[in-house]
């Protein structure tokens, strides 16, 4: 039998292994931010309405530009996100991921750097990897908001060629304010001038308005968007940015021709005629996610403040076996790797309701056996000892790659 | 206004356009190897059924290593192609663009090499550049096929570490012998070891049996395909490529996780139900291609045998004035930039019908104003100036991405 190590695989990859953590079969799973909510049953015919006048002239290519598509995705964030775009101004890709990677290969590559402020989406340093770009891992605060002079001080150091901005921040949960990322954007200008890639994948479900509007004037500016989330798709792996026109044409230099079939086109639309209604769902997530706060508090756990679908609780001494816990009691989280740290995310109420009965049971069993870390918040686990590298910390964020 | 340039983007994209021949309005296309036979009702009813089931799961992500297609789609090569394949020797993804992207990013990048035997399908050459790995041109021979013995020395010379091989070739239409890819791949193996990648894209329309059961004992031997094609689905994105279970392994590393849609995966299965109805319209469409080869030959053309859904024919002193004068009859064929000739798809009876009375009428014209080449055929056109580099001529296999 050949092995992967007998092929003629590039040295990096040696010894690797494939991103992705099991799936496990219990029946509340809260570990990939998915939207809970399945899509309402007129929308699921109107996609196969939509999807099968497509399939009528799939002999054809696909419009490889997606034009009526990135007018609707354009419409969407003139009406939502405090700030009027055009066509020109968007682009779509297969899940944000494809989107990073693009904009990777335009803006960063064989020689160049990016910046991340860590812990954060895991998939922008392994994209930056896979695209051959250097990747420098910046600071954050113990609290996780991003430590503005730290990594003002690191970019103007380090003259990174891309800055990725995640807000709100995964795992953590963490918005960042718009004149955090104006610093940055100032700061990275400044050093090269480089790209800043805003993420908001969970953009929707924050308490503060997008930051958007910053792209006004700043034509390195990106901000990334995907319709997993708000859109409860992640099935459909439909991600956009929204940036300076020139951004858009630049990769389009390196986006695969025909990369966005038919029916992810067909399918996105349809979505996008339903946005008022699953937008209901966004807000009702928001709520939950705002109790779910408030419980895992009341119930003695730190939690990290949450501008997303998902909660970064703990502290503990030793957050995999908190994770196993958790999980005997039928729920499944996720351990990010975070030492201390693990996050949840916002169900339907009654998945609320079944993974605070089993946070509040761990609590005091970890509470009898003194298995609770005290002190401090602290984003790099300093006080802690790192988790061992399980398959499913070490993959964990690839997960819900947007 | 921002341009591209302004940007900080990589110097290697600076001044390029970006790939992609404008779609002309005009009665009768036969430039980009589509499948002109709609798919049939029934299955845009069974696409309609498959992905309002999918929807219903949308907001969970996609099987990430779409099990149950490569399942259907290994027992549709079990049952076609001549090699029993098991679906751990699968690997789909969207298009075979990403098929190459992700061997590519495996088995090339920065610091190592691919070749192949040009003219070829343009993209294995863009897809290289654009993952950071060195560009070989190698030899054909003046009728397009492969030039065994210069492969070979060029392999044994150069020591690329991916060899692409296109059988049928796009953009001549010329089958490869397995006895060549046999060669070139005991050279590649000799010379480093390699990967070899042989590209049938277009493998369903050849007079000859698919090149598959090759992998057997090759496990650095891979073959991609697409049901852009045969299965009249270019809409869809939807490529595929059959190795040692190791190879789909070494791509699992380098694939975006969730990189290919419930709905895509919906598709491509009802597709594949209706895989005799489907290839019933190829055989129609090779024995179409079959009366253009003889029909163009009776009318006085040179025509390199094709084994694909596409002709190339000429010779022509000026294709791009051929290409215009077969235009002006409301006709649009392909110039590929291989000087001397141009590539017309095999299209319906009455599609193929207008391009011969076309063909015929400009040949006449040509005839009487001298401007058709004579002599031997060329590969690489030394007997003609090259054409002026029109974005059509450029961009044109970059249009068919498989």
């Amino acid at each position: 039998m050949t092995r992967v190590d007998d092929l003629p695989l590039r040295e990096e990859l040696r010894g690797q292994t494939a991103y992705g953590a099991p799936q496990l079969d219990v029946p509340v799973r809260l570990n990939t931010n998915e939207n809970p909510y399945p899509l309402p049953e007129p929308l699921v015919a109107r996609i196969a309405e939509r999807v099968a006048e497509a399939a009528r002239g799939l002999n054809r290519y696909p419009d490889r530009d997606a034009v009526e598509l990135r007018t609707e995705l354009a419409a969407y964030l003139s009406r939502t996100a405090g700030h009027a775009v055009g066509t020109g101004q968007v682009w779509a890709a297969n899940g944000s991921n494809e989107i990073i990677q693009q904009l990777l290969q335009a803006f960063g590559g064989p020689g160049r750097t990016a910046i991340g402020f860590e812990p954060s989406y895991s998939m922008h340093a392994l994209i930056s990897r896979g695209t051959g770009t250097g990747w420098i891992s910046g600071p954050r605060n113990p609290d996780f908001t991003v430590d503005v002079a730290a990594a003002v001080r690191e970019i103007a150091e380090r003259r990174p060629h891309v800055v990725f901005v995640c807000s709100p921040n995964n795992p953590t949960g963490t918005a960042v304010e718009a004149e955090t990322v104006v610093a940055l954007y100032d700061a990275a200008q400044a050093a090269r001038p480089s790209l800043v890639v805003v993420d908001e994948a969970y953009g929707e479900f924050s308490h503060h308005p997008s930051l958007l509007p910053l792209i006004e004037g700043r034509p390195n500016l990106v901000v990334t968007r995907t319709m997993s989330k708000a859109f409860g798709a992640a099935g459909l792996r439909l991600g956009y940015l929204a940036a300076d026109p020139a951004v858009v044409e630049a990769v389009q230099l390196v986006r695969l021709p025909y990369h966005l079939s038919s029916v992810t086109q067909a399918t996105a639309l349809a979505a996008l005629e339903y946005t008022d209604t699953l937008l209901g769902y966004v807000a009702q997530l928001k709520r939950e996610r705002d109790r779910v706060v408030q419980s895992l508090r009341a119930c003695g756990y730190d939690v990290v403040d949450s501008d997303a679908n998902f909660v970064q609780f703990g502290r503990f001494a030793d957050s995999h076996a908190a994770w196993q816990a958790i999980l005997d009691h039928g729920v499944l989280v996720r351990d990010n790797g975070v030492p201390g740290w693990l996050r949840v995310s916002a169900g339907t109420p009654e998945e609320n309701d079944a993974f605070l009965t089993a946070a509040e049971s761990v609590r005091k069993a970890f509470d009898a056996a003194g298995a609770l870390a005290h002190g401090e918040p602290t984003a790099t686990g300093a006080a802690e000892p790192a988790p061992p590298a399980h398959d499913i910390q070490h993959t964990s964020t690839a997960e819900e790659s947007a």
